[in-house]
Formats: structure tokens, C-alpha cells, sequence
């Protein structure tokens, strides 16, 4: 038989940017088959981005998308790459109702110029972050070809999570090669799941495997890429990089599969490792992908705009890094030397503007409680920010973290403005675990600390009156975390919570607290996905809600 | 055979308020009871109100409303109302996967005490704002029950807009009587649709219909009532008020169906009269079902915020509206006095709350861009009614209309603070008709003008520079929402709007504008939908897109 040079190329495609995503999967092709591939495999939707949610209602937007394949068939011919294999995902037209497109998830294999074969997704996400149901339609039919003298099936993402559907019928097709399309997001432990999944596959079906995902921010949701081989045994031959670029190289024939590529693999079985690399590609991708330069920040001298800080040093450089301090009267020393300090570690830009002036006109003009007063505060330093972007035109990141967004511990149009918040999905108690990482990992290259000590040790606090800290309005963030993970993270009711021993005041005002904040997540920014319960369109809930079980 | 004496009940139930909503259904069906009547429907998912998205993967929320349909059953019985066949809305478990609940969207009939029969719905709509494929599990088993020697069948809302499923087998099965349990939201000219769609229903399928749904206000949705009762032959018998609690009473027997309630009904062809009462009830519902007693909202002198004012004052009354006037250097003097006239003629509370003085602070302390200081503006007055919330417990209306809202013609963080935006899916032209219906309305009762005519009238201004008016940076507001129509509302594509005879010019700026504000939609309040096509979890679109289709 003759041999096949499989590619799996992680690529980082951008939603709606058709012509801007088959250049980059034509120069790849190009680049594989200068190493001999004569099999590309790319993601899913790799034509259009993913996920590309009711944009493909438009009927235009499918046309394009199915022109663009077209085309990329012929460009392939033409520049003398029609011996290749190039299995791309976009959205194919299945009817329209009232004008509007109703669509398949389809992975197209390009080979001699043409379209020689086409598979819809059966199986179709409508949970967690996923509308798949509302924006596809399924399809039942098992779909291969034959290339090489091998029979390649093709599937796409969630149909492997599932039970039955066409997958259920590769071992019957007795398949040597299946190819398997994903855009599957990142979530701290996932690609554990990933590769059990994929050998189950193998083992079961009897069939060699190719996983091929996306990698690249795409608002809330983070590729993580980790493509992989994986042969029919269950042996994973290949595993690409996380959170980069790839292109893996396997050989197989007859069943018998050998790694052709030789790369220095970027993958850590490091939970803080993979946490760290999503937020800091989901912030460079929201960046570059929306057309920002630089961005700018409050530095407060507390961890977590220190993080955010570090996260964002480290994604586009600190020279695109603005922090600004802006200290009250109520500002301690420690807070604006630790934010100098941070600001010199990072060697990003560093202002001073304090608010003393604005918030005395605030209070001199208007009449304001306790509450108010500390509101007002906030927000000037939200205007101020929000002015800084007007003026220069960076974005404003936002830095809450999920606990504080969980309990509305924030000020909403104050610290929370921003057009992207990198740590709303990362817990209190992770915001302090990375910090220490994000140290360790200088002090093992023999560099200096980045994130000041003394944010890192002291008592959190907004400092919006005089000796507050977090723990006059919050219980010890240990013990909010552990409550938190169980009433958001597995649903769990009160009954259940105390059950597990928790005091039964604490929780019900920590579940009362989380409820009545419910408004202000709404109207929060977005920020990256890592856990398998983020805010957001992962959890979907009345702001009216009475429910108090 | 015995009579059928029908309600049907139009109830307003808070989402996840199941003890509350059941008192309600107890009171209902008493004083029904008192009436004659013997067999009382209430609307879809009466129980716990609708929709309670993913709180319906939480078990214990399932398992309480299933608790508490069976104690309704006991409580009836107790009270001499078990002769009664009560018929409620609630989820019910179908199964358990990792510790959450998988339920039915499920009617129950109520008999003598126990359950009688329970329908699960068939049909679960995941479009518009719909999520029910995530929240539910479908069954395919067509149920009727005997009551008073008729055969009376059951089916759930979407069950009468799709083809196939139990609905089918109505006729086959010979069912004298068809009880539709509906949550459908309000929607411009839906009353008209439902009314044809109930009509097929009855004469298809050889069946009366008894069909009921709820009002009410829930987050984003207003459930406008409307329940009807149609006889075999297609005539309506019947029909309820919209947008309000209604009770009404048909005799039915064998086939032959009268009216036994005389009853003011409360409904109007008129559709700006619809929708003002839309907005009305979507918002006295948010403020009361969230414990709010009363709202702040900027007066400007101009006619968003007037119409806003005075939906808000026919909704909670003029005593728990107050209006606050922040005038800057820029305003005009009809900018003051139309806002006091507005304020006079609703007889709301009003303030004026200058704020040149804040102004000239940070344009001292800062450097600012001429779009930072028109920000700048327009949040200090986001940050005045923001400290009148914290100070005095007001619920902060903001008052963006769908227009300025589609093309971003806002500050956010400024005039688009608040917690409730009433009128987000009104387009600009559609205020003003909106103004001049409500005050034709007043003079048709000899009343005076309630919207100042001069705020009608004169150019729109956001009043941020010296002479500025929204023409200066916007298409006329006719060809715009005629543009936005085609490409938010038909999510059409720009060759086949420009096609329709506009400026491709004026076109590619008009869709690049709503693409670029998507963030900011994000970030913005909810308000009520009243197209069919609104803002919000009706239109999914990712904010990282470069599609230009």
C-alpha cells in the first residue's frame, strides 16, 4: 500500500474571516507538503472560525463559507498541491426556511481540484457553552473514502462524546484511518478526558485515529489544540502542542503508525501551567483578533490586577502594558509602592493618577451614604480608565476575579469596567496558587520576582474605607471557594451544601449573595472559560428567581 | 353527558416563588370554584413560572415542584375543591445524570386529590430566545384524560407551531376537548398568529381548544395573556384580556361551547397600545418581582428618556418615579425646562443635579481626547444615578432606545447604566409614534399633553458638544432603522440591502457600526422584547468576528 504522510495542523483560525483563514490553511498545506504530507487534516469550521454561533443563520455567511472551500480546492490544484488530501470544516447549506440558512457542521475533503467527500456532524452540543442545536442541523449518515488504498472515515467532535451515530459504524466499515475534526475548548483537566476518549474510540472501532483540534482565543472560550495520533491498539503515537501552533507528522500503512515529525512539544501535565497559558492566549488572541494594540489596567498593589498584569505581560508584552495607579485617600502605602514595584518586575508602562480631587467634588456635590461614597470611588477610577482607552485607544482589562464576580464583591460600572476580564473564571484561592507559579517559574530561570511578596501575603482588601479588608464582608475565601465550587460548580442546593458540613448561616448569605448578583454578571466583560462552570453563556439563569433551594 | 364548566386562568407566577405561585393557583381555583367552575387550566410551567432556564438542572429545583404539585392536589381535596380537574404546569424528572436533573416541560391534571394524568411536552423550541433542547428532555406519548364524560387531551405551547408529534393524534383519538398549557412572550402582531394557529388546531384535528397562557413580566419577556377558546368549527368562543390577570369561563358540552363569563376584556388591535402596555407590565413586573419600590432615570429634556418616564409612571405610578435633570454647559435651556415640563405633567419627583463642577475636575486632572470628555459627561451622570440607587434603594432605568443601541451610539458606563432598560427593543422611530400615542391618548380623555411636544418635535441631541445633534454622526433615523431592520431584523447581508436601493456608502457604515458596539451590548441592561427579533439571547453573535458579509 502506499504510504500516508498525515498532518494534523493546529491552526488558529479567526471567526468570519474566511479569506483571512484559507490563506493561512493554503500556506500551511503548502509548508506540510514540503515535508511530504499528503493528508491535511485541520479543525473544525477551520474555514470560518469556531464557534461562528448565529452568524450561520445568514445565508450569505454559509455561501461564502462553501464558495471559500471551493476555491481553496482549485488554488490547491493550481499551485500543484491537487495530490494532497486537505480535510478542512465550514458550514454547508441544508435548506432555508424563511430566508434564513439552516446548516450543517460539515468537514469536506479537498483532493484533485474538487469536493471528493463530505460529512455533517451528527452529534450536536447543546449544553454548556454549546447552542449547537439551535444553529445545525444533524445528520445521520456514516461518511469515508478512500485514499492511498486506506478507508478514512471522518467524524467531527461531539460525536465522539457520544453514543452512537455514524461512529458506531466505523468498526462495521472496517475503517484503517479516522479522522476526527474538533473545535473543543480548554478546561483545566480536559485533555485527560481527551485522550481516554480517543483511545476508546481506537480500541473500540478498530480504527487508527487522527484528533485534530483548533487552537486560539475566541471570546470566552479557549483552544487548547493537543491534537494527537493515536493507532488502533490505543497507543498514542503523536501529541501535539497546547495553546500553539502545530503540525504533527505520522506515517501509517497498513495499520502501523510512526511519528515523522520531530518538535520540541509544548504541553505540561501542569494544571497551573495549562491555566496560565489559556488566560494569557485568551487575552492576546481577544487583543489581536479585535484589533487592540496595548492595554491598559488599574494597578491596585493587590494580586489581582498584579496577575492580570503578568498575564498580560507575558501575552502581548509589557511594552503594550499600561497600569495606572490611582490612590485615595484611603490608599495605603503598601498599595502604591506594591503596584510600582509590580510595574518596574514587568517593566510595563506605570502612571499615577489620584482621585483625591474627583471624589472630594463628588461628595461636595451630592449628597451620598456609606455605600455611595465607596461606589463613587470605584467608579472615578472606572472613568479614568475608560479615559485612558478613549484617549490612546487601548483596551481596558478588567480584573475581578470568579469568587468576587460569584458574590458581586465589586462595583459594578467601577472595577468592573473593561472589555475583557482574564481572570473572571479563576477562583480567589487560584488568583493567589498562579501568582506563586508565575514566581517559581522566574525563580527557576534565576530571575527575580515578578509578583510583589507583599501582594501576594497580605490581607485582601478594596480599601475604599479606612482598616476594610474582604473579610469584614466575606467569609475567609477558603471556605467562600469550597461553598462556591458546590452551589455553582455542581449545582448543588443548600440541604446538600450544609450537609457537608458548612455552617448554615455562611452559606445561606454566601447563596443569597451569589443570587442577588446575578444583574451584575449580566452586564459583566467576557473573559476566558477554564473550568467546566464559567459565567456566562455556560450558565444560564434568571436575573428574576425566587428560588431559594 | 355533564357539563364542562372551563376557566381558564391567566396567572402571573415568579420564577422559582413555588410556594408563592401555588397559593396563587389555590386562590385562583377557589374563587373559580365559586363560579361553577370544574375544570381550571393554568399556562405552561404554572408551578414555577417560565422560563427557569438551568435552574431546572438543579434536582432539587425539579424535585420541589413536583412536591408541590402533589400538595396542591391534597390541599385542593382538602378544601372541598377535589371535584375540581385542575390543570398546572411544572417540570418533572425524566432522570438523574451525574447528579443533575434531566425533566419533562410537563402538564398535570389534578383530580380528586392525586394526579390523573401527566403530558410531557414534545416539541421544545431552541430558537429566539429559547433554550428548551438544554433545559429539557422530549416524549413522544399523546395523553388524554376522561373528565365529566368528555375526552380531553393535553400538549405544551410549541407542540401547536411545529408538525408531527402528539398533536397529530388528536383527531385519531377522537378528543372532544384540547387543553394548550403556553409561556409564548409577546411579540408585535402575535396575537394574530396564535389565533390562526388555534383555529387549525381546532379544525384539523376535529377538536375545541381550550388554549391558556400566562402574563407577566419576566427578565426580558412580557407573557401578554391572551388565552382563547375556540370550538371545532374554528369560531372563538372566547377570549381573554392581554396583560393582565383574566378568568374566563366557557360552558362546554358536547361539542356545543358558550361563553359563561362577562368580562371587560382588555385587548386592542391597536398594536402601539400592545406594545406600551408590553412595556409597562415588563416593567412594573421586574421592579416588584425584584423587590424594588421604585426607579431613577435621567431626564433630559429629550424623548427617550420622556417616553421612559412616563411607561415607568403608568406602571408603578408617579410616586415611586423620581426624574433627575444634569444639566452641563452644553445643555440647552429647552433641554432644562422640557425635562421640569415632563416631570410636571407626570407628577414624578424631580431633581436637578448640575454637573458642570465634576466635569471641570477631571478635565483638570486629566488629559482628555474630545471623545473622552463627551464620555467623560456622560458618566459622571451614569455615576450620580448610580449614588441615588445606593443611597435610596431605586432600581436605575437606563433609557437607550434598539437604535442607538444597534449602532452603539451610547456611553457605556454612562447613560447606559441601570439595571432595567424599558424601551431596548423600541427603534427610534418607533418612540416618537410611541410619544404621540400616549399623549393622544390623554387627549382623548380631555387631559392635558403628557410628553412635552417640544421634545417630540425638535432634532435629537446627546448634547455633548456645543450644536451637536445625533445627524451629525448618524444616517436619518428613518433610513437608518429601515437599514437596521434588514440586516438586525431579516439578518440580511449588505449586497442584498444595498440591492434594496440604499447607499452602499451609508450601508457598510451602518453594518459596521453594529458589529463593532456588539461588546457593548453585551455589557448592556435587559429590557423588554417586543419584536421578533430583539437584542439579547435572540440574537447570538460573537463579538471577536470579522465577517463582512
Amino acid at each position: 500500500m502506499p504510504n500516508i504522510r498525515l498532518g494534523l495542523c493546529q491552526t488558529n483560525p479567526i471567526v468570519g474571516d474566511i479569506s483571512g483563514n484559507v490563506d493561512e490553511i493554503f500556506r500551511r498545506c503548502k509548508k506540510a507538503a514540503e515535508s511530504g504530507v499528503n493528508l491535511a487534516v485541520f479543525g473544525e469550521m477551520s474555514i470560518t472560525g469556531y464557534p461562528v454561533e448565529d452568524l450561520v443563520t445568514r445565508h450569505g455567511f454559509v455561501a461564502d463559507a462553501e464558495v471559500a472551500v471551493s476555491e481553496l480546492a482549485t488554488r490547491l490544484a493550481n499551485e500543484k498541491l491537487g495530490h494532497m488530501a486537505v480535510v478542512v470544516g465550514a458550514p454547508s447549506l441544508a435548506s432555508k426556511v424563511n430566508g434564513w440558512a439552516i446548516a450543517h457542521n460539515t468537514a469536506f475533503v479537498i483532493h484533485g481540484g474538487g469536493i471528493i467527500a463530505k460529512y455533517n456532524k451528527h452529534h450536536l452540543p447543546n449544553y454548556s457553552v454549546f447552542d449547537e442545536y439551535r444553529n445545525f442541523v444533524p445528520d445521520d449518515e456514516f461518511v469515508a473514502f478512500n485514499f492511498n488504498e486506506h478507508k478514512v472515515a471522518l467524524v467531527i467532535c461531539e460525536d465522539i462524546w457520544q453514543n452512537g451515530g455514524p461512529v458506531a459504524s466505523i468498526s462495521n466499515n472496517q475503517v484503517d484511518l479516522t479522522l476526527v475534526l474538533n473545535g473543543s475548548p480548554f478546561e483545566v483537566d480536559k485533555d485527560d478526558r481527551r485522550q481516554i476518549l480517543v483511545q476508546n474510540l481506537a480500541t473500540k472501532q478498530k480504527t487508527a485515529v487522527a484528533y485534530v483540534n483548533l487552537f486560539g482565543g475566541q471570546d470566552d472560550l479557549v483552544f487548547d489544540g493537543d491534537s494527537m495520533f493515536v493507532d488502533s491498539s490505543g497507543t498514542v503515537i503523536a501529541r501535539a502542542s497546547q495553546f500553539t501552533e502545530d503540525l504533527v507528522m505520522v506515517d501509517f500503512n497498513r495499520g502501523i503508525a510512526t511519528l515523522a515529525s520531530r518538535h520540541s512539544q509544548l504541553k505540561s501535565s501542569d494544571g497551573l501551567w495549562q491555566v496560565w497559558n489559556a488566560l494569557s492566549l485568551g487575552l492576546r488572541d481577544y487583543v489581536q483578533k479585535n484589533g487592540f494594540k496595548s492595554v491598559v489596567l488599574g494597578l491596585s498593589g493587590g494580586i489581582d490586577s498584579a496577575v492580570v498584569a503578568a498575564i498580560a505581560t507575558d501575552a502581548i508584552g509589557a511594552e503594550n502594558v499600561y497600569g495606572i495607579s490611582m490612590p485615595s485617600r484611603y490608599s495605603s502605602d503598601h498599595s502604591k509602592s506594591d503596584a510600582q514595584i509590580l510595574a518596574d518586575n514587568l517593566g510595563c508602562h506605570f502612571e499615577t493618577i489620584p482621585i483625591r480631587n474627583m471624589v472630594s467634588t463628588f461628595e461636595s456635590d451630592l449628597p451620598l451614604t456609606a455605600l455611595a461614597s465607596e461606589n463613587i470611588q470605584a467608579r472615578i477610577r472606572g472613568m479614568i480608565l475608560m479615559a485612558q482607552s478613549n484617549n490612546s485607544g487601548h483596551l481596558v482589562l478588567t480584573t475581578g476575579n470568579k469568587t468576587e464576580l460569584a458574590v458581586g464583591y465589586s462595583t459594578i460600572y467601577g472595577d468592573s469596567v473593561g472589555g475583557f476580564a482574564p481572570i473572571k473564571d479563576i477562583e480567589k484561592t487560584l488568583v493567589w496558587k498562579l501568582a506563586i507559579w508565575r514566581n517559581n517559574q522566574n525563580a527557576a530561570k534565576g530571575l527575580g520576582e515578578l509578583i510583589p511578596e507583599n501582594s501576594i501575603s497580605k490581607p485582601p482588601s478594596a480599601e475604599l474605607r479606612p482598616d476594610q479588608t474582604d473579610q469584614d464582608s466575606l467569609p475567609e475565601y477558603g471556605v467562600l471557594d469550597e461553598i462556591l465550587e458546590l452551589y455553582i460548580g455542581m449545582r448543588l442546593g443548600f440541604d446538600e451544601i450544609v450537609s457537608g458540613g458548612f455552617d448554615p448561616e455562611v452559606v445561606r448569605r454566601v447563596i443569597d449573595l451569589v443570587d442577588r448578583a446575578e444583574w451584575k454578571r449580566r452586564q459583566g466583560a467576557i473573559g476566558p472559560k477554564i473550568t467546566s462552570m464559567a459565567f456566562g453563556r455556560d450558565r444560564r439563569l434568571p436575573i428574576t428567581n425566587k428560588y431559594k433551594g
